[in-house]
């Protein structure tokens, strides 16, 4: 039996989402819970590999199994053997070919930026945390620019081996609550830390030390080093994982 | 010099405020950070002794040193020496009588409920996560019973050893927010236990396991065994101590 589940986890203590070697991994966590479980060794799949740091409201994964359990069960039993930082919201069953990442799907990531004094102890965590004054009218326009089919060769971490750099942004929103910005940004594919860079020089825009048509810039010449530093794990959480078939799999946004 | 400080902290991995042998407190963390920083072996005096698990967003605290660091200095360094999950806002000098815990004083206590499912790896370090439905009309009003002068004995853990039981309670208000539900309590003091004994009692009227008028039977019997079960401690912030002298540490809300 395939199933399909729907997470959510603090990255804060794991290496990312892939299994590596002599490291804690989201992956290694749930295959680990899998075999407790008495699911035999099971190969967990991800719609998305998340970073060391990085959480997720709504990542997606899948596994086969042979033990007997219905789907919709495996939510409760895994979250019985799951570390408190690793919650399985549902389960169900798919088709025997169903992969999350290998079928028409868009995601959304949240990038989380906090600009006051007060809970930086609590706030950390989950935010980059920044001291200076954001134009965030500024910033908002900015975001327009990356709207539809690009390359986005500029937004990609150099140690990325990707050959295709184009990629379709459907949303890319910053909302200001009090002293919260949040940024999300929903597209067909991510490059490599594309999201950290996005976040990275919007508030570089923000603070007025990048032109406000940076984004424009980085997507006419291609250059990395045109945009801003690349924004620290712990701000970015994939939000959602979109499915665009027509299967029981739908939207979790 | 006599200085105050104004500090959050994300109680999680410590065993309440006040010192206690071989056990992490912020207390101890805080007189380590002020050693290392060279003010000396202080005592910390706080305004509010938090429990376990217990967070805070605006704890004031102080303390008296014969270092010649300026007042207001004193956040930027502590910080330096403070692990991250302890963060002082700001610093100030103060005369050399002043005590947080000793002066005219108000509190404001904030306790978080989580209703989803989706975020609990993330949100039950700071929320109380339930997952039954709760009619929050009917807790919004209950809450009124409990605002003004009242004898608060049956909001007391029975291991409290204090004598006086009458408190104030100025603000007893629930928001609501999507999945959140945020309780703020203002009072001139609180007894032991008193915020997670009210919050349990309010889920359990929400939930319809306790009648309405469940806060005025408590008042007026004194009976501690007519409410709900003490909530835990994670969902309980020392959100705001509200100074009612004429002093420059006034107001923090």
């Amino acid at each position: 039996m395939r199933v399909r589940l729907l997470l959510d986890y603090d990255g804060t203590r794991y290496h990312g989402f892939q299994i590596q070697e002599n490291a804690n991994t989201i992956q290694q966590e749930l295959e680990t819970a899998i075999r407790k479980a008495g699911g035999g060794s099971a190969r967990i799949d991800g719609a998305g590999r998340t970073d060391a740091g990085v959480h997720a409201l709504g990542q997606v994964a899948a596994f086969t199994t042979e033990a007997k359990i219905p789907g919709e069960r495996w939510a409760q039993i895994l979250n019985y053997y799951l570390p408190a930082d690793i919650h399985v919201q549902e389960s169900t069953e798919e088709a025997a070919d169903y992969h999350p990442r290998f079928r028409p799907h868009n995601k959304t990531y949240l990038y989380q930026i906090y600009q006051g004094s007060r809970g930086l102890s609590i706030y950390r965590r989950y935010a980059h945390c920044v001291r200076y004054p954001l134009d965030t009218a500024l910033m908002q326009q900015a975001c327009a620019d990356l709207l539809g089919e690009h390359d986005f060769r500029a937004f990609c971490a150099t140690r990325s081996s990707v050959k295709q750099y184009v990629r379709s942004v459907y949303r890319c929103e910053l909302q200001a609550e009090g002293e919260w910005l949040r940024l999300y940004i929903r597209a067909n594919g991510f490059l490599y830390n594309m999201v950290r860079i996005i976040a990275g020089t919007l508030i570089d825009i923000g603070r007025g030390h990048l032109p406000p048509d940076t984004f424009w810039q980085m997507l006419a010449t291609g250059k990395r080093r045109l945009g801003g530093k690349t924004a620290p794990p712990q701000g970015l959480i994939l939000y959602a994982v979109h499915d665009l078939t027509d299967s029981p799999a739908a939207e979790n946004s």
